[in-house]
């Protein structure tokens, strides 16, 4: 804070004779301050040199909500860069909330929303109570959601990725390398790009005449031990897998770091595919193989489609999918000769 | 989007012989309309059932602005996270922007910021060009630095971390460990946090009495590259380390790929300390032993010290520092035996 500044704005209310708080507001050009309170604080204003605001408060900047279940999902920094790119060079502002699941947050956020006269919302979750749903859609704000997971539809346009083709392109990638025995990790099975993902590995192993064995499965939740815990699994049968191909990126890591305490390397002795290519798998070690999900581009939509609905224009599509893309890294090599 | 929105909102535009976009405004409590197409408007929504805002104007939301140079830092999410939880539970809603160092953008963002007449702004990153920085202070809007690399400092409340502390802490766990060569790979000379994390380093050494080898010191940038080079080098050395320190988890993920690249396990062979303890650190392979910066809880401090300052409250300190927190995980143990 500028000691000038401070000086100035207290010199400035002592001498109109009112608090900080008020000349903060004749400075941001609110509305609440009595008229002859403003004129004499615009005055001190101008004698100190400030800058006011030129704009009317009917012309402020227009806003998107940008709303997440938890910002301490991994996607989450991917999908605020898209949208933040597009907003910001609209000259819309994003504002980023979570909700945490729980009610009261969703409430509250409902309050701010309203009061702030947001000019639409993305949901990156379809987790909002049905009443607030309803109440979005009262309120005539725009809304899109983006749906990196799959879930259960709302009644709203939808941004996802093509996981059953991501799902197809890794196991092709390990049949190619000439793998035989590929385990899978799987998502949760309530999530509909968990069972895409599934469903391209079983298509893949079938286009290529390779029985599908249903012990190389494992369940999963995209999280970090289950990654773990399915790999040691796939790897104590009496005929373990020379690959395997994990649902999630953080189910990856838990694989290898499962290879890793079974003294096992990769990929020279198994080779390990992700899916979501988050920013860091490009530093793991190996730096993983995995499925692009192109988060970022998925908020790039987002943010435009909502704000062509703010605009009252139509829109593409209900439901976009936008394509993943394989990434080979390090993590993944033809069997060990002996396999 | 739902169909029934949709030809509400067409069939009110229609009925009133308005455009959508009006009829949105009008909805969203927007003073930019003519007051006798405000009250046709106003009376279909009524007509149709649409709750309409309540609030004046005047009394929209409070916003803060949280401002990165790019969002693609491991950071920001946890920046994010901290700030949006102080400001969330206040009412306030966190408009989300990056600059991406490019004066265009910084302007652009500026006069969004004008517009939206935003109460507060928090900034993750100093490389604000001085111009703007100056125009920011003109427009009296209470500023608070977020600053985790230890930049120079802005003429505005700064939260920062520990980071001599946390240098030292690491390398006494090192030494502890049983560790005398303790090789350490340098964040950029010209950032501050660099320097004290290096003098943490420095100092655990002399206080245990172990001669410090400037051989073991590697320059390095923060990134993953930095640390695979810095690691390489210090590993080809006649004498190499059995422990290695880097100054960001970036570099301690590199300086794992090349041990793994040489065929040395961690931490079998050689230990590895990072510093940040970014939420992937946990699922690396091995786990990674880390100095924990409190990236939330700083977001959290920023976001309460910028909300005091626009109630005009007086505030705790120009610059605070949080503490930093050893973490340790499965890429430390003792040298092998035979070090």
């Amino acid at each position: 804070m500028t000691e000038e500044r401070k000086v100035t704005i207290t010199a400035i209310a002592r001498e109109a004779g009112v608090s900080v708080p008020t000349v903060s507001r004749v400075v941001n050009g609110r509305s609440d301050v009595a008229p002859e309170t403003r004129a004499k604080v615009e005055e001190l204003l101008r004698q100190y040199g400030y800058r006011r605001r030129t704009q009317a408060p009917g012309d402020r900047a227009a806003l998107l909500d940008l709303v997440f279940n938890d910002l301490d999902s991994p996607w989450a920094v991917e999908i605020i860069r898209g949208v933040e790119e597009v907003a910001h060079a609209s000259g819309v502002g994003t504002v980023v909330s979570a909700i945490h699941d729980r009610a009261g947050a969703a409430r509250q956020w409902m309050t701010n929303l309203r009061a702030r006269a947001s000019d639409g919302v993305i949901l990156v979750t379809s987790a909002l109570e049905p009443v607030l749903h309803k109440e979005l859609h009262r309120l005539g704000v725009p809304i899109v959601v983006v749906d990196p997971a799959g879930a259960p539809a709302l009644d709203a346009p939808t941004i996802g990725a093509t996981n059953w083709a991501g799902g197809l392109a890794a196991t092709e990638h390990l049949l190619q390398l000439g793998h035989r025995r590929i385990g899978f990790i799987a998502g949760p099975p309530r999530l509909l790009c968990s069972r895409a993902r599934m469903d391209g590995y079983r298509q893949a192993l079938e286009a290529a005449g390779v029985g599908l064995d249903e012990a190389l499965i494992a369940p999963g939740d995209f999280y970090h031990e289950a990654g773990f815990n399915g790999c040691r699994r796939l790897m104590e049968l009496a005929e373990p897998p020379t690959a395997v191909f994990a649902a999630s990126d953080q189910m990856a890591m838990g694989a290898i770091e499962a290879l890793r305490q079974f003294g096992l390397r990769v990929p020279q002795d198994v080779s390990v595919v992700g899916f979501d290519d988050l920013p860091e798998m490009r530093w793991s070690a190996p730096p993983l193989t995995t499925v692009r999900q192109p988060l970022a581009e998925m908020g790039k939509v987002a943010a435009r489609t909502v704000l062509r609905q703010a605009r009252g224009e139509e829109i593409d599509s209900p439901r976009l999918e936008l394509a993943t893309e394989l990434v080979v890294r390090a993590s993944t090599a033809p069997p060990p000769a002996s396999a």
